[in-house]
């Protein structure tokens, strides 16, 4: 009988781990998964909700727990074990149980890492004190509720503009807690343009946060009993009663890097197309991989959970004896800041540049539903587009109610390569409590198909 | 000078002008548009909200007045002029002034017919009657809330559960009224499968809604006063103050045919790409017109408001001298009743079946967020796809909030020729709030696409 390894037990192991054995039964594949944590297939993206006291359980968070794995699926979940070292010449991983701090040597055919990301914590002073807390796993989400609970809490500092930063302000909000969002960068979400990152901002602004930007943290000071009681930027000190990171994750590859395999620029594994990497019978998805983009062409390393089911989805099905191929990313996200949804997918404008694109880009603005429709919200919408062709390279959207999804009919358009002029004229939906006659998608489309016909640049 | 005349001033009719209009100076082309009603570009869509009393005043529902076209774009738009015949050997067409019921005869270099489509009223005993009524025009609209003021009205049949009277029957409930909803289908809104109508037809029975269906009405029978007061069914007999017919609409293409236009079996008058009837100079856009399937590749008459207005743009555009082609329809569309959204785009599977594929087709119900987030709902999404390709040929949803506008993601998706596999790939937006890490259309994707590569038929 053959033995899959999995290192990792959330999205993309356990997608692996569960497809692969939809393939092939207990009597033909022996499944072990090494899960350092104590849970499987858990939502982090979650978190920001469970703080918010949104979602009350962090239970309800784990998708499927290690039992569910071991009794329906005879898969041979280990929790709480982390592989420390790769033997890609013994075929082999050895783990440590963290309980007991022994070891354990195993034995594999085929190995699938999905060791993840984890959260950046940059060498600044006091990064380290009592009360500063990350936002990845199940445990900084219980830490976090906790220091709630047992503190007296009014005040918060985010540190870090991106989606968990913007979640986590959005979450303190809901908790009733003065919230300061501090952030290195003129404008939050770096990946938006500062056009639209400026529309978030004066939106959290005026919902209460306290949003200070082009503010590099140098430092976290503690208060008279040692916990954090003040960050300190480049543009000024905010003091707080509690601390969270968002400053973003890194691909978990240093198993891989010591073990010999190829890893990307970015610290992401890199993959082919079936999720192999380059030493024979060593697989990798999720997080720790480099991912290949679907416009740029360039490896990026995007750690979303939709990512990691497809990765952990296409390793499962070419590891159970079917074939798979996973076709590339566009970094399609959505977020949302109180009323305030935030939407995303391809290449910036900056980004479609940095990639050798001559492009172009456009924001246009309309509102969401019917003119004499009560109740709409505009909403922007940013495409941008290679000059000439008039290809759609990438999108962007900043608007209120049902603004955010929109960005999958961009994201399909996208990947399918159409021009501005092709999406200005594609049949899409309409109803007074829906759309204007023209969608606000088709409505940008429309303009920036004009720009490209007549030859205009970025406006 | 040349002199455009285009006959019928509302969405395709002033679309066209507009932007032949913008291409030409009103020194180069002249433009004439007769209009029989009392305004333009004004949208039919919105009555049912108006109705509603969502929106208090019908003059909101003119997107632009005749006097705007006159005076700020030399569009020569003479109202309450009623086109009755089109001579295309002399290039004229004759109008009567429906004011002093005088003739004009005018001249053309080129002719844009756009006349539209009127509301279906079938020969039923006491369709005439007192309180029955059409709702297609402003005047309809204000018809219905004339009597709704004046009479008191606590009892509302509507006959027809497409999309107008699925709305209108909404409207009636948000004025506080008892609705009946009447029906010769066993299921409402037939475009949809029935196991999707009966999803609709629950939802609508719980929201109050009497929905009376395989009931075809076979007469309207009057009170004491002479205003009808009964709809006589095969299925039983509803007492009413108020009736509202919602049976279809068929294009007004009569004037096309006594000019010797050529028209389709469905009514529609036939067009090339550009907007051109075979007979010289003479071009036709809107609900007066068919327009290609993408999908089937046959002609077919669907009254929308999006269709209209991207026709007469195209049809202006090559008017004006630019080039312009229509690229065909999908029939997306989306509805509401009260909470439930309802989305079609491409073919039913009787629809791809009567097309000539060997068409699969499956239902897959799914929550609107992640399972953990509050407030979800499930959406149940049907995906029609071609046997043995697996080529997404049609797809609907019915389901609760932000159910409706998920199908123009899957419009994108057959507008490109898209298998289920590689929808079931697709680099769709994911966050808690929004959708389940595999969105309802990637989950119905996914299982298509399994169903597809086992050979699997309808399911």
């Amino acid at each position: 009988m053959q033995r899959l390894v999995v290192i990792g037990g959330d999205a993309a192991g356990m997608s692996a781990a569960s497809t692969a054995r939809r393939l092939l039964g207990a009597d033909t594949l022996e499944i072990v998964v090494f899960e350092q944590g104590a849970t499987t297939s858990y939502a982090a993206c979650g978190i920001p909700y469970w703080v918010a006291d949104v979602v009350t359980s962090g239970d309800a968070l784990i998708a499927r727990a290690p039992d569910v794995f071991r009794d329906k699926q005879q898969i041979d979940v280990r929790i709480n074990h982390r592989v420390v070292a790769i033997d890609t010449d013994a075929k082999t991983v050895t783990a440590t149980d963290l309980a007991n701090a022994t070891d354990v040597t195993l034995a594999y055919d085929e190995l699938l890492i999905a060791t993840g990301a984890s959260s950046i914590v940059p060498p600044i002073d006091g990064i380290d004190l009592p009360g500063v807390y990350t936002v990845k796993t199940l445990p900084d989400g219980a830490a976090i509720r906790s220091a709630i609970d047992e503190r007296d809490v009014k005040t918060v500092a985010v540190v870090g503009a991106g989606y968990i930063g913007v979640e986590m302000a959005e979450a303190f909000v809901l908790r009733g807690f003065d919230v300061h969002l501090i952030d290195a960068a003129p404008t939050p979400l770096v990946r938006l343009d500062p056009s639209l990152g400026a529309l978030v901002a004066s939106s959290m602004s005026e919902a209460g946060i306290h949003v200070l930007l082009d503010a590099p943290v140098t430092g976290f000071v503690a208060g008279d009993d040692g916990h954090v009681a003040k960050v300190v930027t480049g543009n000024g000190e905010v003091a707080c009663d509690l601390v969270v990171l968002g400053l973003g994750v890194k691909p978990n590859s240093q198993l891989a890097v010591e073990a010999g395999i190829p890893v990307a620029d970015n610290g992401g594994i890199i993959t082919d197309k079936m999720q192999r990497t380059s030493v024979a019978s060593v697989w990798a998805a999720g997080d720790c991989t480099a991912q290949m983009h679907r416009v740029s062409g360039e490896r990026v390393a995007i750690a979303l959970g939709t990512v990691a089911n497809k990765q952990g989805r296409c390793a499962g099905t070419n590891l159970g004896g079917g074939t798979a191929v996973f076709p590339g990313v566009l970094g399609t996200a959505v977020t949302r800041v109180l009323d305030t949804e935030i939407g995303m997918t391809g290449l910036s404008l900056e980004q479609a540049k940095a990639a050798g694109f001559t492009a172009v880009a456009v924001n246009v603005t309309a509102n969401s539903r019917a003119h004499y429709y009560p109740g709409g919200d505009d909403m922007t919408v940013r495409l941008v587009a290679e000059a000439g062709t008039g290809r759609l390279l990438g999108a962007e959207i900043v608007g209120g109610d049902a603004a955010a999804k929109r960005i999958d009919t961009l994201a399909t358009a996208i990947w399918n390569d159409m021009t501005a002029l092709e999406l200005s004229d594609l049949d899409l939906s309409y109803a007074p409590p829906f759309s204007p006659v023209y969608d606000p998608v088709l409505q940008a489309a429309r303009v920036m198909a004009g720009m490209i016909e007549r030859g205009e640049g970025d406006a």
